[in-house]
């Protein structure tokens, strides 16, 4: 078989996620297209999804509250899923605070309706005829959570410009989902969720 | 019924876990009975124990990093299951890290038999019949993970004294476990794992 030499797009489209299998060793890019958009991002073994990408465990190893280009993230199970191999962006990405879900925008006064990354999540995993019990913490790309001296954390605008990737290496066959986060209620996206996509790259490169 | 009015103690062996149930509007202790013990503490929905307190929805309510008097814990849910109500200690809880595992031990060369807070939290909740498919991320409290100002963690000894307790209210029916850490291989307990009790308060205090 010939190696592939394009690189594959799925875009999310606002406030929608989409899933895709990535296979060990490929590198796969989170791009903010319109710029501002904050993007959970969610990864989980291919062969069982109830392994899934770990903040908690992932801070136990590589001793910091944010990720870094270099540093790897680790599932449940202490295994590397995925590595941070590069960053376009200015480099604010979360890893302190959970997947908006339906309680949070009822808390905030929205209609049941309303689109959360938690819903869109577990509605991905379901196109791949996956299920799972749970709702991990994602990794929040482009998310701006400053922490102070004093371990206060703030909630602000996400200043990744259009364009802007963020790219990671697939450590294990892994299943990623990305959701463009819903938020409109407070200010992460400036307001205005927009779409992100999700560009799985050439063997070759 | 008469309310009420003793002590309910349960010790919590070095290196094991305890289970209790703790009725809404009761407070409940978790004291280092010898000083210097991390103890990692799980809660759940007594109704469900698939709702859990979550230190990811947690911090999304808090806006801190680590827990403070006065304060509530959240479930997964986004319901309050806990209150921080008073702490003796001097103050030092972590809810960054996650549960040891036996991963965790497998990696730091120990034998597979090594106790871990993960296998004892599965345990304590089999004890009272109940099951659980995955590890929440607990609170670890009397555990001292300070964070500087790059966003590095450092490991450190607990410093808690014989005879410190942090207390919590009870906000939901719930099921409460406390994991006395069997660390033993990375000095946060001092390098000799000890015990824990956990207090169920009179109902009249």
């Amino acid at each position: 078989m010939n190696p592939i030499t394009a690189v594959e797009r799925t875009v999310v489209p606002a406030r929608e996620a989409r899933a895709v299998r990535v296979p060990q060793g490929r590198r796969v890019s989170v791009v903010d297209l319109e710029g501002g958009q904050v993007g959970d991002v969610f990864a989980f073994a291919a062969d069982d999804v109830t392994e899934h990408l770990s903040a908690s465990h992932t801070r136990s190893a590589t001793n910091r509250l944010f990720p870094a280009v270099g540093e790897r993230f680790f599932t449940d199970r202490r295994r590397p899923i995925l590595t941070l191999v590069s960053d376009t962006s200015p480099g604010r990405h979360d890893m302190l605070i959970a997947a908006c879900d339906p309680e949070r925008y009822a808390a905030l006064g929205a209609q049941p309706s309303h689109a959360s990354c938690a819903s869109n999540l577990h509605r991905a995993l379901a196109s791949m005829g996956l299920a799972l019990p749970f709702t991990p913490q994602p990794v929040n790309v482009f998310m701006r959570i400053p922490v102070d001296e004093e371990g206060r954390l703030d909630w602000l605008p996400a200043v990744s410009r259009p364009g802007d990737a963020i790219t990671f290496r697939a450590d294990m066959d892994c299943v990623l989902v990305v959701s463009a986060c819903p938020q409109d209620l407070v200010d992460i996206n400036g307001g205005v969720p927009t779409s992100l996509a999700i560009d799985v790259l050439p063997e070759s490169d």
